[in-house]
Parts: C-alpha cells; sequence; structure tokens
C-alpha cells in the first residue's frame, strides 16, 4: 500500500499550494495519500472548495468541521481548539507515517498539535517565512512543533535552521504553488468564460480587454480598519475606469468586515467595470491571473505566484512584510492615492520579466521524492 | 487598580515555579494578579493543589477543567483543544493585560494560543531550556507564541534571542522557584509531622535518620516502558534498605502505568521503609528535600532546586537530558544497579556546595517590576 | 438584588417571544435578569439580533459563541455538543436561582441539558405544542429536563401534563410574542421607511398597496428538498403579480439551500416587485405583518401572532403540523398552484377576526409574577 | 452484511444491562453489530471494562473518550457535550441503521442527541421506570428523543405510552440483565478464587463462610454527603462481623467522596472481613451474588437482578425510589442502625423465591428479532 502520507487542507489558497504535491504523491508506487478536508474548504460561504478537490480526482479520507462561526478573534482561538479535538480523532483513524501541514493560517497549528501530541512525525510546507500579523507566531510556531521542513528557497531555510532546526531536516524544495503556474504559464490562454463558468455578480468583463485583478484579506489584528483599508482600495480601482475582478475574501476574524466594504461599495456606487467572484479553482484563476494587467490587494499570490509569472503586483500594507519579492511588486499603504499610483505605473510597464524566488516549478516531485525516501521520525531536541 | 496581570498555573509543580512571582505580582502597587487555576490542579487524583493555592492566601479568578480523561495521547491532544476553548473564555472574561504561562507541560500550549489568538500579549517563564521529550516541541513552540520570555539564565537567554526573539523582550530573571528554595533554605528544620500533616499511606519513617525522596515521572514517548522504568528505580530503593518517601507521579499520558507499578510493587513486596505521598506544597516539601539524603527520580527538581541547594540527585533517564546541572547530579539509566551505585556515592558524599545556575532567590520580584515597567505589547515578526 | 433570572436567547425569533417576559422581569422589584445571548443572535448572517437587544435596554450578560459552521446535520449535533459546553460555563459563572429556556430549536436543549446537571432549576416556555420535525423531539425532551411550564393554552397544558408533568408546576401563561401583537396592534400604523431603515436588497416597494410577507424556513429532514420547496413559493408569489417582503431564513441544516433558491431566482427572473430583508426587530415587523395582505410560508408566526391578529396565513407543508390554529390559515403542499389559490382566497377575503389561542397579552407580566411568587426547586420524578 | 445496528456501551453495568442483546445481534444472520465504547468503560480508574468486552469476543467499533475530568456537576454537563461532539463522529462514520443507548447515566443522553440529531433512528433501553435522582430527568428526556422502546416490564410500557410514545414502538422486551443472571443461575458455583483472578485489597475472605456484597453510589443530587452516607453503611456492616467484598462506585459527581470515605474507613478501622474489589465481570459477579448472604447498598442490581435471583437486598436512601421490587429488598434510610436491623432480617430469612419482574431470561433474543424485523425509522410526533 505504501507509507501513509496525510495531508491536512483547510483553504483553497492552500489546496493551490500544495496540490501539485498531492499529484506527485498519488503518482508515487511507494506512497498512499490520505487527504483531511478541513474549515473553509467544507463551507459554501467561502466556495466548497471540497468539491474542486474531489473534481480533481482526489479521494476525501476525512470531512473535518471545525470553525466556531463569529468571525471573532474569540472564535478563531476556539476553532483551533475543536480544530484539535476533531483532526486528534481523523489522525487516529488513519494512523498516517506522516502529516503535512501547509503554511501558516490560524486554524493550521491545529493540525501540527494533533499530530505531534499524538507521536506523529509532522513535516511544515512553507516554513521560514517572513511576514506581519498573527500568522507570523503560527509559522513559527509551527516550525517548532514540525519534524520536517519543506520550504521555499534557501532564505527561509537558513532562518529555520537559526530557529534550532537541525539542517538534515530542512529540504528546498520550492514551493509547489509555483509548479502550478509553471505548467499553466505553458498555455496561459483563456480557453473558457469565466463569467458563464463561474457566476458571480457585478458587470460582465471583456477579458480581451485590459483588467485588474484586486484580492484582499483582512489583517486580523487591525479587525476595526479592515473595512475601511478595503474601501480605499475599491475606491482606487474605481477611479482608474478599468475593468477589475474581485475575489470575495478568506475566512478570518475580520474577514466579514471586508465583505461588508465590498457590498456597501456596490450598492452606493453601482459599479459597472467590476465583476465579484467567489471562487476559481488554482489553474482557471492562474490564466487569469497571467492574462490580467496587474493584481492589486495583500494576496500572497502577488508575492509569490508573480514573481514567476512576472505580472505586475500592488501590495497594500504589511500582510506580506518580510516576505522575499521580484521585480514586479510595488508596495505601498492601505491608500486610494498611492494605490492608483503604483497601478498606473505597472499599467506604463506591462509585464515583468520572472523571478525564481519561491520555486522552479518540480517542488511538487520533490516532495513526495523526499518523503518517500526518508526514514521517517520525530526530532528530539532544538539543535544549540 | 493596576495593570491586570493574568497568571495560568496547570499543576502543582507549576505552582511551585511562579509562587514567589504571584506574591510580588499580588504586593506591587502598580499591578493586580488575575490567577486561573486549571488542569491537575483542580483534580483530587493530583491532590487539589487549588486548594494549597487558595490557603495561601491567592484569590482564584477562574477555574479551568479542561482535562479529557483517558491519560492517552489521542486524549492529551483533546485536553489541550478544550483548554484552548475555556481558556479563551477565561481570558475574554479577565481582559488582562498580560498573560503568563509557565514552563513546557503539554496544556500551557493552550494558554499561549488561546492569548496569542485574542491578542493578549503573552510572557513566558521558563523558556530556552533544553529537554528530551515532547515537552521540547511544547517549550519552543510557546517560546514563538509568546511576546516576552522571563528565562532562568544567560545560555537560556542565549538561545531564545537565536530562535529569533529580539533580545530586547528577553529577559534574565532566574527561575521563581529558587526564591523559594533560598527562602525555606533560611529555616531548613522540619517543623511538623508530614506523616500526620499529609496522610498518604505506607510506612511512617523516623525524619531523624537517612531518607531518600523519589519522584519520578513517565516520559510520554515511551508509554509503554513507564512502568518497567518505575519498577527499576522502586527495586533500587527497596535493595538500599534505606527510607524513602515516594510521590505519585503527574498527569501525563503513561502516569496510570507509573501509578500501577508503584501499587503493584507495594503489594508484592509490602515496602516497611517507604512512605507514599499524594502532594505536599512547596514549603514543606522544601524542607524534607533539604534534610533529605538524596532525591531520585527524574524530576526536575533535583536539577533546578537541588543545584542550588546541594542536594545530592540522581537523574534518570531523558527527561531532564540537555538542561544545565550542577556538580550535585549524577546521570543513570533506567536500571536497578546503576541508580543504587549512584545512591550509594551520594550517600558517601553528602551535601554538595551550591550553584547559582537558574536563580540567585530574587525572580519573582524582577518579574514583577518588569511587568510594572514595560509598555506591554505584541511582538510583530521574526528577529532575522 | 431579588431573585437572578437567567434567561437564554439563541435566536432572533425566540426575541420576539420572551421580550414582554424580559420587560416585565426588569420591571420587577423582587427579581433580576441575567440575559445570555448565544448561536445565531450573534451572528452578523443571521442579522446580529444582540444588538437590537442591546438597543432595547437590556443588558448582555454573557455572549456565548455555539454554532459549528457547516449546516449539516452532523454541525448541527456538534454546535448543541459546544453549546453545552460553553452555556453551562456562563450559568456557572452567574450562578441565578432559575433558568428560562424558549421554545424548541435544535439548539434550545442545551441550556436545558447544562442548567439540568449543574442543578438549576429549568423554566421551559412553550411547551406541550406539537408540530413536526426534529423540534418535536427537541420540544417534549426539553419538557422532560424541565421543572416549571409556562404554556400557551389549556390544549398545551394538558399534554405537558399527560407527559408526566405534575399540574402545579404547569402554568398557563400565554405565549408573549402574543403581548407584542397585542401592543403593536394598539398602534399599528407604519411610521418608518423600511427599506431605508432596514436596507436589503432588491425593489422598493410602495407599502401604501397591497404586498405579502414570505417567510420559509428550511424543514431539517427534508435537507434535499428544501431548495425545491423554496423554489415552489417563490414561483407561486412571482405569478400573482403582487409585491412581496421576502425574510431570510434561520441558521438551520438546510437554510444555505434555502437562501440559494432565493438568491437563483433573483438572478433568473430578477423580479421587480420582491424585496429582501434580512431582520427587522420585532415590533416594526409586527406592524408589517399587521399591515400586510396576507404571510406566506412556513414559520409559526402565521399560526400563532396571525390568529390573534387575524392576519391571512398560507401555511406550507408539515412545519406547523399539529399546532392549534384560528380561522385565518389556509394549510397547502410545497405547491406552486395550492398556494396561489390560497393567496388569490385570502386576498378576496381581507383580514379575520382574531382569536384567542396563544395568550390574551399579559404573559410577560404572568411570568414575571409567577417567577416572584415561587419557591423555584427541581422537580423530584415522573407524575405517575 | 445485514441491518447495521450501533450500539453505544458508557459503562461496566451498561455492558451487563445490555450483553446477551449484543450475542444474540452478532448471532442474527441479519443483523451487524457495530459496538461504540466510551466514558469510564475506557478508564483505568473504572476497571477498564473495555478489555473485558473485547475479551468477551466483540469488536470494538469506536473508542470514545468524553469524560472531562473532575467529578463535579459542572464537568458532568459538559463531558455530555464533549460526548455529542465525538459521538456524532463515531456514528457518523459507522452510518448505522439504528442506535441503541442504555438505561439512565448521565452520558446516554448524548448518544440519543447525537443520533437524533444526524437523523438515525434510536432504541432506549429500559425506559419507562421511575427512580429518584437527576437519572430520573435523564431517563424520560431520552424516551422522548427515542424512536423505539424495548422496556422491562408491562408498568414500564405502560408509563412510555402515557408520555406520548406510540404503543407500536414501545415493546417489552424485559431487561437483558436477567437474561444474564438466568443463565448463569443454571450454573452457579464459584469455580474461580476472586482474589487470585480480581485482585483488589484488603482481606482474603473464605467464600465458604457468609459474606455480603456492598455497592453504593453517589446520589448526584446529595453531593455533600455521599461521603457520610458510604460511612454508615460501612459502619453498619463492621459492626455486624461479617465478612463483606465492597465494589468501588462508578464514575459520577461524589464519587470522589465515596471513595474516599472508603480509603478513610480503610485506613482508620483496618477492617479485616473486608475486601475491595474495583470491577468483575458480570458473569463471575453474578456467581459471587448468587452465592451471597445480602447485598447492601444502592445499586439497582439488588432491585433488578436480585429480585429474579432471589437473593436478600438492603436498598438504601432514595436512588431506585420508584422502581418495582420483589419480596426480597428491604428499604432502609442511609442510616447505620436501620443497614444493620434490615441486615439481620435478611440473614434470618435467607434466600427468597425469584420474581419475574425484569424479565424472565430471554430478553436479548426478543431484542434482536425486533430489531431484524422491524423497518427502523424515525417517530413523526407526540401521540396526543
Amino acid at each position: 500500500m505504501g507509507k501513509k502520507i496525510a495531508v491536512v487542507i483547510t483553504s483553497r489558497a492552500s489546496y493551490a499550494r500544495i496540490k501539485t504535491a498531492l499529484k506527485a504523491i498519488n503518482r508515487h508506487p511507494d506512497l498512499q495519500l490520505q487527504l483531511i478536508t478541513g474549515a473553509s474548504v467544507l463551507l459554501e460561504k467561502y466556495g466548497t472548495a471540497v468539491n474542486v478537490i474531489a473534481k480533481d480526482g482526489f479521494d476525501i479520507a476525512e470531512r473535518v468541521y471545525m470553525i466556531v462561526e463569529g468571525e471573532t478573534p474569540v472564535t478563531m482561538a476556539k476553532s483551533v481548539g475543536l480544530g484539535i479535538i476533531e483532526i486528534t480523532t481523523a489522525l487516529d483513524n488513519l494512523k498516517p507515517a506522516v502529516v503535512i501541514t501547509v503554511a501558516d493560517r490560524f486554524e493550521t497549528i491545529a493540525t501540527a498539535i494533533a499530530a505531534s501530541y499524538i507521536n506523529i512525525p509532522v513535516v511544515h510546507v512553507q516554513g521560514g517565512e517572513v511576514t506581519g500579523s498573527i500568522d507570523e507566531k503560527v509559522r513559527h510556531s509551527i516550525t517548532k512543533l514540525s519534524d520536517y521542513h519543506f520550504v521555499s528557497n534557501e532564505k527561509a531555510a537558513e532562518r529555520v535552521i537559526k530557529m534550532g532546526e537541525f539542517s538534515d531536516r530542512v529540504f528546498v524544495t520550492g514551493c509547489p504553488s509555483i509548479d502550478l503556474a509553471a505548467e499553466v504559464q505553458k498555455n496561459p490562454e483563456i480557453n473558457f468564460d469565466p463569467f458563464k463558468k463561474y457566476g458571480g455578480v457585478g458587470a460582465t468583463l471583456d477579458i480581451q480587454k485590459p483588467y485588474i485583478i484586486l484580492m484582499q484579506h483582512p489583517v486580523t489584528t487591525e479587525y476595526a480598519m479592515a473595512k475601511e483599508q478595503m474601501w480605499q482600495t475599491l475606491m482606487a480601482v474605481y477611479n482608474m475606469d478599468i475593468q477589475c475582478m474581485i475575489f470575495w475574501p478568506n475566512v478570518d476574524a475580520g474577514s466579514d468586515a471586508t465583505s461588508k466594504a465590498i457590498r456597501t461599495f456596490r450598492e452606493v456606487y453601482k459599479p459597472d467595470l467590476m465583476h465579484f467572484f467567489k471562487n476559481i479553482p488554482p489553474e482557471d484563476f492562474l490564466k487569469l491571473l497571467i492574462n490580467s494587467a496587474c493584481i492589486v490587494g495583500n494576496s500572497s499570490v502577488g508575492i509569490r505566484e508573480c514573481s514567476f509569472l512576472g505580472v505586475p503586483a500592488v501590495n497594500i500594507g504589511s500582510r506580506q512584510a518580510g516576505r522575499e519579492r521580484g521585480r514586479n511588486v510595488i508596495d505601498v499603504d492601505y491608500d486610494s492615492g498611492q494605490i492608483q499610483e503604483a497601478i498606473s505605473q505597472h499599467l506604463y510597464n506591462g509585464k515583468y520579466r520572472g523571478d525564481v524566488i519561491y520555486g522552479d516549478g518540480r517542488a511538487g516531485e520533490r516532495i513526495a521524492d523526499i518523503l518517500a525516501s526518508l526514514d521517517l521520525t520525530q526530532k528530539t531536541r532544538l539543535a544549540y
């Protein structure tokens, strides 16, 4: 049957970031994939991404409901508590040789704790990066709970080792999200009608003409300001009179504030160049991205995938602070004027040359090979 | 009213390790103590230490039941989950300026997560040390979730900073457990009858004659071996024909195995030089310790308090691996022969000169002063 | 301070059903109200009714997040589990003399269990009624957990006593929802602009002209059919070319299906006589109801308040099966044709004479007086 | 594979009460048993009864840890909450056609709620009986959540039907515990050495000479008095100078008080005619019972099994109030004098003639046959 590799996916973003590794694990003769889906992946409000995953041909081993409704800091904390209770059950049923947890969303620490406490080795994908917000605490805390680290680049590896991890447990695999980008880049034309295929609300845009992509998530510790921040971005785009595809934010304390800003803006301005999407699977999203004039917001996509693809990115605020970035990024504040100026500059410049900062397109393959070759164990102690 | 300082205490051991800081906080004009008791501190099985705490004059702000019964790795994980749910409620009610979490028992991470997620700064006491077992993951993971670090010595401070914490958030206060030891050392005579005052079962010993103290906790990841390990220690002591006070182990996966070893041993050998205590408050315990011939087992008391006090310690197995130790410690395996030999050597040598490795006796004071003087905030990012 | 009366409110519907009792308790010199709000009352998705409650002048003693997101039967069950954990904490903090739980929504059993197990007497409001669906199990199960029963009418009292409750613990108070209806009926004119005051989406209606009110909740055990059922109702109203105010359904397994039907219908038909409201406080809602031509759907409002008010009601499906009803109700199937026919009949007939089936308008007063006069105890055993 | 019948067992007592039904289900060609073990059945403190169950040849489908440690009313309530969360997962994994919940311990309601909410029909065994304490609320509340009722006798059936259940869903099967008693009665001699086989502490008794069996559980709502109550019983037996086998109480708020009474009594009086057992499997226990001179305490065994077996029983206090009883029972107060007098009377009288009140010895068979023949559905509404 092969070595059992459990992977816990709790958001559509982390699915995109691990998908090619899932494929490679599924293909590998010595590995057996056990896919655990949980949190927002199961919720209609966030596009029921589990359906996309199933349609992509992956078997869903477990569905773990763990979000306590409320989207406040208190319910975020309690969701982690419930998540530990539920993921422990799932892992105890599946008894994998190792569990993979992806990146740094608030609920991913539940996987790391559940696995550590029942003595299953933990693999962390995307550790060693630096950003702002609560993610920062979560990410490095998971590093210290993890036994293996599959990181995006040398800089990240260096940080993980500095934190006291043994270097023979740290692997620079690149980020699997870049694999997907690399693959889609080979056939980048948009061979579908996004408005028919994915619905959403708002204007039907002409994708032959320039359009912007807007993705903005609330920054947890600035809960109260999330609405105003989104408003600034929407105003900037609106003022520029350019077509825009807007994606709803993830589940997070504050995301309702962001959503509310979107709804109110729509009612007040009735914008006729904006379309609002809920969720689009990674491949199709990447095609829209590659063909866009620019991405605006604070999504890590602008920093990671777009550095590889050379798509211009306006990165707003502190959410991606500290992440290595390519020539394609202009950093601005949550300020309508600054945002407009940066978009203009990008529109004038056009596409950039790609940078290999977060991977070369073969991370999934590498991850599967390492998992197959390693004798997976728990680490014993700090390196110093 | 002063700055609200919440402290979460989840075991009698962590109470001993923070008590003088609690007193100093209570005394400080600018601070207000909010004491949260939880986990084994509330349970009769572990001596209902909360009663001792209340008798010491501390107000109990919250009682948090969080242990899912079972003492298996699965229930340990679920206890953390339940603990996060419950501690979040307690902290949300109390709204402190900061929360202190002590050391590295499995449930202490619940405090660090609950506080971090609801944006309350976290102070970690006793980070930066190195041991074996799951505690190692827990301790360093809490370091990455914490905003301030009050550590025992320079070596610990150095490790915390190496892990990426900013040095202006790391304070070498010494460990408050040493404060207590220092204080008791001034009046070390046993002015009470331990057998009358604390009951327990087994022989009534003559405390004027030499006696050993035995404290052994199961090592989580060696669950199955816990019973045999305890048996080896009991045999060693039994063979030496010396008086012995034995303390029941903490709540941990495996502690039932340890308890079972004790019970079976008692029934089989009916030892007439052994007395079994459930729990004794820190001060009285320290008096027994100072007057003992030697401490045997794997408790950190042998490494920490006893280095300061110069009490001979036989440290068994890997549980305290990596901790700095004084001249008073002989390290041995879970092996009856080795244990006997080490005890003999200590009995021959007698008391050692004290070492200042874990504090100089003024940690509590220092902690209160730092808390009062700091403008408490959350950290933002990794130092490198 | 007076006897502490805790009331747990978990939905906007139950708030409407207990509000006048809350007022009477607040006014009563011997009683002290402790208001616990939880579940959908706290959620923006369901209109954050807690804000309305606070604006009405009630102090919120506790906010209990307990809904596990997902809206499936599994998450409904788990929400009850989490609710018990959380409400137990709230009640243990407040230490009331008695707890009131209202009606029969799935989460109300959490209150009855939490209180019973920590030995706080339970008062159940609206027991002894008969309907279909899971509510039926919940309602009667709560009756057996409750110590006092405040019921709507003699028939309900009779059923509760038949189930083995002692008659001296059963009181026919009438339902407080009728108090509100009685009060609003004295000044029924709509002195506000509902579209300005409460927003929502869709057409702005002319409230001087006839309009219908549509309120339809999914029936839990027919989860899969919820969407089709809503569709039939929407088609019926659409076909009749009459103005219509539509209210979003409650949180329930299936409510997403109902919501989806509404959204899809709106996109397909772009109806220009329909307006969609999220939530309107009881008084204003009652004014809209009194001035409406008819209410359509399966809400209990059509059976209870409307029997008193004489507002014509088309009651669809099995959700209200078994409830006593007045002359104002026509029962039909989830069938577009039947629904249209019943609406026509009502439009032709106009308003009905009111029936006193669920109360005479003084229930709140009575409830407060009984609570003040009783020596509140737990019941001991079955009456037979 | 046959119809899947899930049975949830949460205490050694309920195992004894359902065991012959489990066997009959296992044997039946059209049924498939899914055994869920949880709560105290998994805990060493209560004898790890799950090991006995496995040794009896039953496959354990799920192990559900659900007890929040503390043994206070608060932790009992929270254990039910956690139990619902966990049992829902187990049932959702197993997808049985029906779930059986046994009797009325505090945690059994978790099964009834979990199953009802995810639309699995519930069978309640032993409804319709009347006792004192919290069990009374739990039992009748479960009746209202259940779809089928397998009761012990006509009187119980009558009560269940009176409570509004349809008579075609109520079956007088007798109690399976009597099946076991009937079977053991055919070969009643004690063919094992209970002290060797089951250990325990205290004196080794001569089972050829008369001995008493003592089983006393704390009554939840009289928490504070549990210790004194146990003390009275122990004094009574001690004063009579007769051999006695004492069994530790179940997990319940207060059981620690009862256990403490036992421990203190042992230390103070060092009784030389008492032996203390933790747990003995049903068959061997029944042999000890049949050969005993008398049973003393408040266990239902004295009322149920002993009425069939004719073993004299001294029933203390209110715990079994309301239960039908045979000629073998003398009811007394928690009073040392009364207890002694009743024991004397029984010793003088000797064994009684058996009564068929709780079954004729073929309940298990009947239960399996009914489950196989019924088209299992959920009930719809109250019968009146």
